[in-house]
């Protein structure tokens, strides 16, 4: 991987009337860097144009730059999470006016469309996941939201708005495509399959329903650790490849109720399979890249359901009064804290998490 | 009202082979009285009978004494609720076998009728709150259970079963006709209106889906003060006629999500009326002795939902497991222990509950 | 009352450069007029212009008439339903063109809002219900409808426009007050009282879900005969006070699953109270004007719901898809014709329905 | 396959003393014969023997013929299907008494275990399909039932017993798997992979939901012109390989809402894959006998739903008065109707459906 650092006058004043500001940018596969690159200007009605104040890097980002995200092209500045200020706004947009802190969701939804109108953001037909994606993102010092009546949310005054950039992506993600999804009840039996920061994020929002076993599954004993702290009842290891074994055995031959993939790779999801209880779920919420088996021949009779998702953010004013009252501490993932400037430095703690044992690194622009 | 005890010899032995036993009973309005009265035996296939080892009062048996249920008559025992281990069996029972130690539920399910069958077991058309009302309950040394296999629970060794006579009928009773038929969800906002034992229960089992707000109202500081121990967010005291402003006031004049009816007066339930929030609900808990005024001149357009529930106990085995897991601890609930020969006193600590602060007794058989 | 009708010059050609245009303006209680307005413009950049095709008159303007609904002003030009076609749209609108054929939702719906976001258009904090009541409304030439992209919907070539006038308001409000919030099922009885237009739709949508039974409830001979041709199963004029009565044999005393009331009077809503069935729903979508009782000392053991609404026309879409697919005839509805420039004998003879048999009266722009 | 059939004497009087009588027997792998057997007898206090009148043949016995199903061992008489009289009744059964004319679930419930309670019958601890499986079954003069209160279903005076031996599987297995799991709406979208009988079942039952499309995918023209005729708005033959690609062109390139898999192979399902539209759901019909390829590579971010179920007949009460009610003809279903003395030929022409053009066929005992 070659990294790229474009030189940058030392002596710039930052400030709103800047036409070129610092932005992390893909530049093809196993190749990034921190450029100089104009700030973006209004280019729809519905647009705004947001001051990052602190953003932070996603899995998805790390596939981007291996090149695994065919629609995210080299030049694209990367990043879909964040709490900025406003800085302009588009004629139309009526919910905001500049100086107002928000976060971004990592969906951008019309508020129009056959799938926003049913709360499926994520399939938003000139919508959804395209910031930092198909559009610029969030890892730059400001960034173009479009829709942004209907994709940024009010940061109340005197909210920890580090704390907030989790509601941008990993905690919804959690808990639409997993915890919702896997519907997840009191006294229920869970097991989430994954203990990165979006089995964690799981973990968490699993909480809010009161389940009574919630079982973590990794191969890292360090984020099973984490897992512990952070409610689960039990962890397992599954490097030994006894996991579905003990699964059963905790639960007299049964398994689990809510069954949550956040991995991605058949192995994962197979394993999903083989502890789901009769009359139970698996929620897949991994990002695969190749098809899995599903073993219908064991699995036609049990009376399951298998869900996907891609997060619709829909839950983030939900998520927000659930911050506000404390029914969940968000910073709990985060682990590491750069300023813009360092961010490959970020990526490279980012990236290498097994070592640095990173869950989520907050970016500060 | 008249306290009357019959004699008992003194020297009888306590065991399964007694012939009669210590029970209390309703004498008629304003009467009670403990007696001797005969073990009761199996009448139909499906009975069992039980050795009570706890039990415990409800606001319903204090209605009884008062006359004013007309099912129950004068010569019944009393109690539906309570912890006991099986003595014997009806040749149709399969789930138990004597010695299990088992948790009765307040209402008897045949498990084969049209409500049964939708788990509405509250109108079971031979069965329902049957116990300590049309046929003799569990304030005894021992009980018949009707319908055993589908009414009985068993306990799980090294359980504690004093918490678990909570599970007879006032956590259910909370949970199934205030919080789920309330719609409780992460981060909306509650108002329990009455916080006696069965709004209390309300309180503990609302926590199970996170709601940011509890609001608790009543006329009594002390049980207030207890309810902002077991978790409410916010007490109101409604003597000064401003439980409605305060709560409008609280919620930018929206009102709340889920508004729980447990005390069950018109002026009550109109408190309810007034603070429902657009697209709320109402969830009636309180027995009602009179109709009550429902504005639908302000609530046609509100887009609300009243919701009205005898207990129908499906939530006991989802109950079991979250006080297996520890997710609720139903011996807050618990103020007061009696032995059974000293029910009277219960019952008179129990009917004084604004001078003795009682919440639920204990009575030990 | 007295009927008013403004001098109009005979001469003018009437295409889109006029600027006057013939409205039915409400003129104080008793008084009502047709009369030259000025062609209604753009005010806000998410508003569109629609000449108006077809409209039709609603029982809710006959409340406004009589002077019951003081969010409505004198001088307001009334209607709140029609198709027509795109005349202008503002710089923000990018659902619609001019040319466009649409249907006009009786709701307004900023799509933007906490209650939009939820889909309940109905309490849209800038909208709801306020064309032809805050706002200008239909029964004109043209009318200004503000957030077009949402609030209006497009006409698929083909379609028969007249049918459609339906969905705007009788439909949505029949199938998402009545038959969506009553839970009607395949198998289920379903009684609805009140056979008038909304009671019609409330019978016509009911038939969606197949339910076993439905008994129509009302006073009028014609009207249960039109409700019978429309598929009800059984019919019950009530005026001999035996409808309760009939209803409950009918049902082997256990009342009825689904009750809809479409009348709005306090005795109409206490015949549903007596007719619901353990386990039942009460919808409510008759607009009350005073207070009802409501029996808790014998419904709060019931394990009933009581529902109220305001329609929010969120399935309009859905049924769309529903006559496009010969599900539903709209038209079975429609019992009158008349140009706008005899909606004066339109409101008449809307207004005598028991007299002309009037259901839905279509008026022609 | 070898045809044995056992020599029986001419002149045997057949009433309910008769201690033998003519059963279907699976006699190994390829192997049936009509024989003679001993009549059952009561073995439990909830058992009931029931005079079978009619039954019927299940794709599933032919599975069983073939030597698919372990659970089947030879010597067993199948069917799991069938309405009868009464015969004699265990002495813990109270719902029925000799005489009742009864509607056999083809799955044996005891109405008390963990599964029962919340209405999972399939998956009865102690029961679920275990007629003509694991313990000898309806294609018989007499059929022991266990459970009979609970499995069993009383039969109106005057109902179609024909009619009614639909609703013992297929039908509910139609719906319950197909239908209500594939979540159909009214104006909603449904494809049906499969036009055999199940898939036929749940033709008639999805069209209790009014969805404006419902296609049927089949490679035998036969079949799809019985389900044009069943009510089916579009079929198509997926010989050509192009099943696909009509479908999507058909839905603007979106796919199908509810999309029904009701043959049970890996091509089939894979099909079902393809065709499913962002947010909507594949309800598994079919019994595979191999795993899948699940194509989670394409699927993780569609947010569509996979469920699987072996059929609980929980919604026989309900069938039972949508037929009452003629809102479904179940005898659509019945091709062609045998005497028990002939059930060999029955089972010829079942066998060979392609030929004969058979769906259900009746055997009468």
């Amino acid at each position: 991987m070659t990294l790229t650092t474009m030189p940058r006058p030392a002596t710039r004043t930052r400030d709103t009337a800047t036409v070129t500001m610092k932005a992390f940018v893909y530049r093809g596969p196993g190749k990034k860097a921190l450029e100089e690159r104009p700030k973006p200007e209004i280019t729809a009605a519905t647009d705004a144009i947001v001051k990052i104040v602190k953003t932070t890097i996603c899995g998805t980002d790390l596939h981007i730059l291996k090149g695994d995200v065919p629609t995210c092209q080299p030049g694209r500045i990367l990043g879909h999470e964040g709490v900025g200020i406003i800085d302009k706004i588009g004629p139309a947009v009526t919910a905001f006016k500049p100086g107002d802190h928000v976060l971004i969701s990592c969906v951008s939804a019309c508020g129009k469309c056959v799938y926003c109108r049913k709360q499926m953001y994520s399939h938003c037909t000139t919508g959804g996941w395209i910031l930092g994606n198909s559009i610029d993102g969030t890892q730059a010092e400001f960034v173009r939201t479009p829709y942004a009546d209907t994709s940024l949310y009010p940061i109340p005054e005197g909210a920890d708005e580090e704390a907030l950039v989790m509601l941008s992506d990993i905690l919804p993600t959690g808990f639409e495509c997993g915890v919702l999804n896997g519907k997840v009840q009191p006294g229920s039996t869970v097991a989430i399959v994954g203990s990165g920061p979006v089995g964690l994020a799981a973990l968490l929002t699993a909480q809010f329903f009161s389940p009574a076993e919630i079982i973590m599954i990794d191969l890292d004993d360090n984020r099973l650790e984490v897992a512990r702290r952070f409610g689960a009842t039990t962890s397992i290891n599954s490097a030994d490849g006894k996991a579905v074994e003990t699964v059963l055995k905790m639960t007299g031959e049964r398994g689990v109720d809510t069954v949550i993939e956040a991995v991605g790779i058949p192995a994962t999801f197979e394993l999903c399979e083989k502890i789901v209880a009769p009359g139970g779920t698996i929620a897949n919420v991994g990002v695969h890249g190749q098809k899995v088996a599903l073993h219908l021949e064991r699995l036609w009779d049990r009376n399951i359901s298998i869900t996907t998702r891609l997060v619709d953010t829909v839950t983030i004013p939900m998520l927000f009064r659930t911050v506000g009252s404390h029914r969940i501490d968000p910073k709990l993932l985060i682990t590491h804290r750069f300023k813009l400037d360092h961010i490959l430095d970020a990526y490279e703690t980012f990236g290498n998490a097994a070592k640095t044992k990173a869950l989520k690194v907050i970016i500060e622009a």
